[in-house]
């Protein structure tokens, strides 16, 4: 009997002005998963920890069990057998990546188990798929970060094409996870098909500026390129003083704050762990005005992607 | 009485994705100006070569006019008189950035001539006050990498923000202007003022792959990151056998291919000159299949800006 516990990291798509093409991964929350082999073929969920019981027991309706069974399907390996025990380690429906970790996790996972048939890469499309279960589309700006770490650009879909962006130095997260909840599917609803020539062009720019200051580093560039007015403007409707608390963080001495994913959760960048963990404080503030709790999470980007924790392998 | 002469590169304006925003400058061809203090104040045009009679002899309807005036009147310095000969080495109206040429070398040459009293930088709204004369509005994209050199983003006008970007080692560029014309303000006229969300995803992940490509370098991701699905499909009308000589380009090595500007020259990136020359003669084989004559220009990317070629400078 092998096992193996694997922890995957939360995600922050879009990252203000690039809608579905761009995410980073955050040290802290992430999911773990934990997989064990039995005789038994086949993929089975037998427990999951901290989902409040609303997550999907039966592996072909699991983000993790279904990217687990692709993965075993596509190298040919249906007659492995194995558990699946999923630690739920950040909120549902939160906009922090939460379907992505843990399919990423499962993937991750369960190539290792397998002694590594392929290179962390390749996973991409088995992740994907678990996307598809949870938000009804195979996007890749959650899987793609929480798989390979660091900020990552999907240059394109079709076919797929995916890449790496040197995270700065110093750079720290922190994400507000406000308690109320947003559909992914709502969020998405609600936006428009068109978008003006004038603010496609403003976008264009600010992605430009965002990817130069990442390379460069440039800190004020970053800052400066940190500005979304295609999502932003119509997604911010559905948070509570949005704009309170994205002025909090910016007051705070963040180099920018925006919705991570489709929220309702909150991201800000800083240059340091301090700075951060005020940015976090002023921002939950906010929220407390109008009475609304959350979730605060500081920490520095993940740059590796997942990690085992533990493993128990016997070849 | 003293006197410069100044050299101010051609520029190719939107770079297929960059919509705009983005913009570099070529070592050939350009624009060159002589300037010749004189007692009385004021700026004169006193000769034009190369334009065929058809541009404004007025200082205040030239765009070099105009820039060195606005500049003059900026630094406080009206006192000065000057006479300006300007020396057109590429066509008009042609995608090519003749009046931004010609704007920046008239800018740069004063302020050399007047001991550079601004940095370099500094001139840019006086250059773009030309493009306002020549083209109805500001624009930044031909005159800012004509001023500083190499590719350059505007992330902003509001306020004003230009980046530099990193040019690759091994970059050379072939710019074919077939023998007819396009207005600029014809080839903006037919423009959408919407776009799709789904075109703008695609377009912002080219952007993004295209300054990643430019930075790191990765030639095969600037390859596929030159593609333009907003502008190109709509201008590429006003252009005969527009996708002939594109897949002429590409057959012959092309990174990619596509319009200069607002047309009717189209640009093509390559790795080296022998290849960026075969570029050239086959787009210009593929205009003359339909009787269109050309005229090819091939250089490596201009990464100083303008240059001075002569002065004659008491102090």
């Amino acid at each position: 009997m092998n096992s193996i516990r694997v922890f995957a990291p939360a995600t922050v798509a879009n990252v203000a002005c690039g809608f579905d093409i761009f995410g980073f991964a955050v040290a802290n929350p992430g999911d773990q998963i934990t997989l064990t082999t039995r005789e038994e073929p086949g993929v089975s969920i037998t427990d999951i920890f901290g989902d409040e019981g609303r997550l999907p027991r039966e592996a072909e309706r699991n983000t993790a069990g279904i990217a687990i069974q692709t993965y075993l399907q596509h190298i040919g390996r249906t007659d492995v057998g194995i558990d699946v025990v999923l630690h739920k380690q950040m909120p549902l429906g939160s906009g922090l990546g939460s379907s992505a970790a843990s399919a990423v996790a499962g993937v991750y996972a369960i190539n290792e188990l397998l002694g590594r048939p392929l290179p962390t890469v390749k996973l991409l499309p088995f992740a994907m798929e678990g996307e598809r279960l949870a938000c009804g589309s195979a996007h890749a700006d959650n899987v793609a970060p929480s798989l390979l770490g660091g900020f990552v650009v999907i240059r394109s879909y079709n076919p797929l094409d995916v890449i790496r962006i040197e995270t700065p130095a110093s750079l720290f997260c922190t994400l507000v996870h406000p308690d109320i909840e947003v559909n992914t599917k709502d969020a998405r609803f609600i936006l428009k098909n068109e978008v003006s020539l004038k603010n496609t062009i403003i976008q264009m720019g600010n992605v430009a500026g965002l990817i130069a200051g990442l390379m460069t580093p440039d800190y004020d560039l970053i800052s400066r390129s940190l500005v979304d007015v295609i999502i932003e403007p119509v997604r911010a409707i559905l948070i509570p003083e949005f704009h309170e608390v994205k002025q909090a963080a910016l007051d705070n001495g963040a180099l920018g704050c925006s919705l991570s994913g489709s929220g309702p959760s909150m991201f800000a960048l800083s240059r340091d762990i301090q700075t951060a963990e005020r940015i976090g404080q002023a921002m939950q503030q906010a929220f407390l005005s109008v009475g609304i709790t959350s979730d605060a999470y500081v920490s520095d980007i993940n740059k590796q992607g997942p990690k085992v924790l533990e493993s128990s392998v016997l070849s």
